[in-house]
């Protein structure tokens, strides 16, 4: 098995995605960490680089540097991911781009559209790679769903739902030290899209991915329910689909009390209807219209050959979180390894989500319906 | 126990939910049926009352003659329950009414809101009791929910949502001889508000009886998914209360494949959430924001004491769509009989449910927000 | 609709499942109560009489008088219900069935299997009806489950086994003035099973109902986990069939902390698994070897047509206990006027559960398998 | 962070738990693969070397030339884990416990408790670290249940019960290929302990840790209902504690059709009952005498910090078969490394579980009770 040599910028002590990012890859087994620049203070990063085992010299100051360093360098990185604030993505990405070096970026991908696209640009001008993390949309289940989308199981699609809800800025603990909490509601660090931005946009995110388009204009209302927060802690958000009769709805909260990371989707067809929960992430619901509803399993009966290469475990080994972010890191370095052009975490779909975002910002501030980009 | 004695116009071979009043009111035991004018047609309403075991002098052979004759009657009846297709609600009820007999009317109560206002007057004038069959909010987990937002156990109420989602009239089966499906897909029957009219309106009722209160305005989007269908199958409605912070939804549907009678609630507070369904009824989820979620039941553990007479068995034994019907019949009894007045199914929440419905169709019509009369 | 005059012994203030009965037959509304010795006290008596409107000269006081009174009436009881003390059942059976009149008896029947043989010759001799009530095998997923295990569904049947699990005696409540605490833990009135002949009797009745045969030996053992307790409170019984590969088990509780009426069972075959819970009852889950576990519905796709008279409400609806318990009446009713001999609650199982519970008691003295008479 | 330098016999191509046990240390982060003796077949492990990343000149022909000359190496391994069939295990230990290399071994640790024993004193004499894996009570809510156990929070414990169902083998595989059911059900290669040995001696192991103690008496049915199968295939045993009130039960099977890894257990007590599902790892329910029952969630409301270092995400971000495998991974690097002595997954324990099969199929042969040694 090659192993690609890989670099991380952000993900330094207090993260919580960048451990996420080094579990998801060394569980896939594909990436060995060789360089990073983990902080915005050069102490902490040595300390990361020493806990990671990464060499003192490939500790970073600064990401320019990391990127020009490591593009020079015979055993430099192949690969970088990006796990800092959302306002440094833009500047993060387009240097190891710049740089040749291909890029793996967390979600969102920026803090506006047009940012978005000049990164889109940028790749296709430098032919280099560049991924962004939608890691739910690799639990095997999610997948299962869209085939049968795909076949035509559920007939013509009606109406379809996405949800992700929170309780964990349920009150206002940005003010009292929280550090995520923190930086996800300054809008100079998270951008103007709050809850929108940050979970928001992984709920359509899924709806695109299963059902194989985008929605053509939204009718978002965003709340703060929080007093004194500066970005939305709530999104309501209807979809509309130009010359298809189908409906859809994404709700997004952190404010939903009693709910931890609740992200789920209904699809509604004609023919029947799928249902998924992530915290229940192995099982999906078929719900045929006349006939018992299934309790479809990951790796269980009826699961398709063509998605064993998603799986890790037999049928009622759980799998959840990581492995389905590690199906990312899977995908990608067989993308960059074996050319492999067939999945998904693409620029293409994540700046479309990008705009996605500024619609609803848009609608929001018009208080109605307002067309995606 | 003193049994009243009661009437029924509707509810012949047939009808569906006839025999629903008819088993509520057994299993609540203080009806005795004595009178019918159980169809249009005189023969059937005869071979009714045999099988009913109502006298054949009084079965009717119109609603009319049988007001008239009843309330001359020494025995004649106390109560009448009105059974039949939404149109005749007003000719029906007001006849009773105006007979001096108390009245129990499915609903929706009327095919619009100046007919549900004139049947409220006409009560008032005539000072006489005028019910509505909102059976569903007669479980007792949903007096759980109400007591615990009354109580506060919610804090400031952020989010409510409420759906009824069927599957039912997913094809066209209105016009292939589904009798239940004719009427209620036919505008002159049923009103212009199908799915609005006939489930929405209980997810709406739901709501309002929850809060205590009724939205101020609503965005409506009424959809005919089946094609030749002459009224809305799916209702997606948007609420807006205002002087409070509360964001509300209704959505409910008759297309919705895989789902039987799906009605149900969440509702979010600052400090805990509250999820309940129809299909499990003996359930109630508590979710507080920092401690486990916890499942109520029935008559279980932290069940309060002000609440056992809506309850037949013991914590366990599961009660239903029934048992929640004969409340509705119970506490129309002690309305009548001891005058209580606490109990809820009264004509002024069902002229608001009537107001809602009006102002969903305008909304739609209007394609934005419009307000609740 | 024939109306049967009906009598009750035993069911008055305090008592819980008289009350049950009372609500079963209403809700069937075929049977109208016109006599009853509700109590040993004739006051007591005299006093339900008029809450249940009973005529004052039809409340007995003693069941012996009201026996030949109402056999010797020309308008006298038809079939009368047993609801006393279980060490009071064959008197009282035995009363009416010597009077020509038609018994439906609480379970368990008698407290011992030489009474209950005496009481089925003497029913066989007096030409008479005697039913026993267990009311949980008439859940309509119950029947569906006995179809699928007749049709062969399941193939050659492995392993079964169901539970009925409660925590109502977790602690000594009998001696702190619960009356059907106390009762049902003295072996003088309730007989010397405690939980075994309370609900261990019905989870073991529910086996042979869906099998269609009885166990051939068991390994009983009893357990009193209150210090104290005259009775056994939890009940652990393997069973065997002779000249089958088949294994079954019945675990029973009283002292099960935080379950309710946790009755169930899960029948094995070599090509399929049934599962339902009482708690759940409109629910069965198909787990067929090699295909999707299916949640089957009452009155849901595949719901058999034959099983129709079993339901009253469509599927999404609801049903519970007591309109199982209701179907209890509507068999007996149908037994009675129209000899329909299908359905189950005979006494000839209702024996050989009492063999099942005096082979258990048998096999717990001695610590040892005991085959069932 | 310390790298540990790991070896691996079995494992080759066709496996499935080695496999596993590659993906756990990866996910742990604390070992390197660096040699190993992956198949008896010595291309087949050049080849699985190739792919492991292993050098050439440590791809060894057999286990005893691997524990020499690895111990004998300056970078020779520290630790190696054994995941051949069960009956190499006490060759495959005792090579390497000879060697002063730590082992990890596979469960069941041996075919006998002979065996057991010998490799038990042999380690200790040779003072080498030997664990077990062990990998079900290294899921949190697991370890959560045994601190509620701990703490008194379910008072005295009555009954215990654990299950593991399969259906894996309900039909007979062994005989057309499949590699993993041939060895396990071949005598010769898994031990006479067929579903015994394979997973009721997790559901045991489970129940010993969670409660702290084992059983003193097993009364075991074993059956292989599948036709020429050598050794059982399900097993229901029962288990007593000498000088408690305390009854246990163990059912294990791998005929149970529709199951795939069904691995559970309910804990009752006088004051709480607490239960557990592997296939939905984050939740374990409390269900108290008297208040609501609580669905406790990994890393959510009431999670013990304690117990903070055996989640790797968020409350809400499942966690599976692979995470708590890698918590066994997590247990022997620290015990290695770090000298604790905490964790679980030791020798001493796998005796006693070895003891407990011993005594079962004692008890089995003689139709009776039987002490555990």
């Amino acid at each position: 098995m090659t192993i690609l040599r890989w670099g991380m910028v952000g993900g330094g002590e207090d993260a919580f995605i960048g451990d996420v990012h080094r579990m998801a890859a060394r569980l896939d087994g594909g990436y060995q960490l060789v360089a990073g620049c983990f902080s915005s203070n050069l102490e902490k990063t040595k300390t990361s680089a020493i806990v990671l085992g990464v060499a003192e010299d490939r500790a970073y100051a600064d990401f320019h540097t990391m990127a020009e360093t490591e593009s020079q360098r015979k055993d430099g990185i192949e690969v970088v991911s990006i796990v800092t604030p959302n306002f440094l993505h833009y500047d993060n990405v387009a240097a190891f781009l710049n740089a040749g070096i291909a890029v793996i970026c967390e979600k969102p991908l920026t803090v506006s559209l047009a940012q978005a696209q000049a990164l889109q640009t940028l790749a296709k001008e430098r032919n280099t790679f560049l991924g962004v993390t939608y890691n739910y949309i690799e639990n095997p289940m999610v997948k299962v769903a869209r085939e049968r989308v795909k076949n035509g199981e559920l007939g013509e699609l009606l109406m379809i739902d996405a949800y992700y809800l929170q309780d964990w800025l349920a009150v206002d603990i940005e003010h009292s030290g929280q550090k995520q909490a923190a930086w996800r509601t300054d809008p100079a660090k998270a951008g103007r899209a709050g809850c929108l931005g940050d979970i928001a946009i992984h709920a359509y995110n899924l709806l695109s991915y299963l059902v194989g388009y985008s929605a053509t204009s939204v009718n978002a209302r965003l709340t703060s329910f929080v007093e004194g927060r500066k970005v939305d802690d709530h999104a309501d958000i209807q979809l509309s689909y130009s010359d298809r009769l189908l409906q859809g709805r994404v709700l997004a909260s952190q404010v939903m009390t009693g709910h931890e990371n609740d992200l789920g989707f209904r699809l509604t067809g004609r023919k029947a209807t799928l249902e998924w929960r992530q915290e229940d992430p192995n099982v999906l619901w078929f719900r045929p219209l006349g006939a018992p509803a299934q309790r479809l399993t990951r790796n269980g009966p009826d699961y398709p050959e063509s998605l064993n290469a998603w799986c890790r475990v037999p049928a009622g080994h759980p799998e959840g979180y990581l492995e389905a972010f590690a199906n990312v890191y899977q995908n990608i370095r067989l993308a960059l390894l074996e050319k492999d052009t067939l999945h998904y975490s693409n620029i293409d779909q994540a700046v479309k989500d990008m705009a996605f975002v500024e619609a609803c910002l848009q609608s929001h501030d018009q208080g109605n319906w307002r067309e995606v980009e």
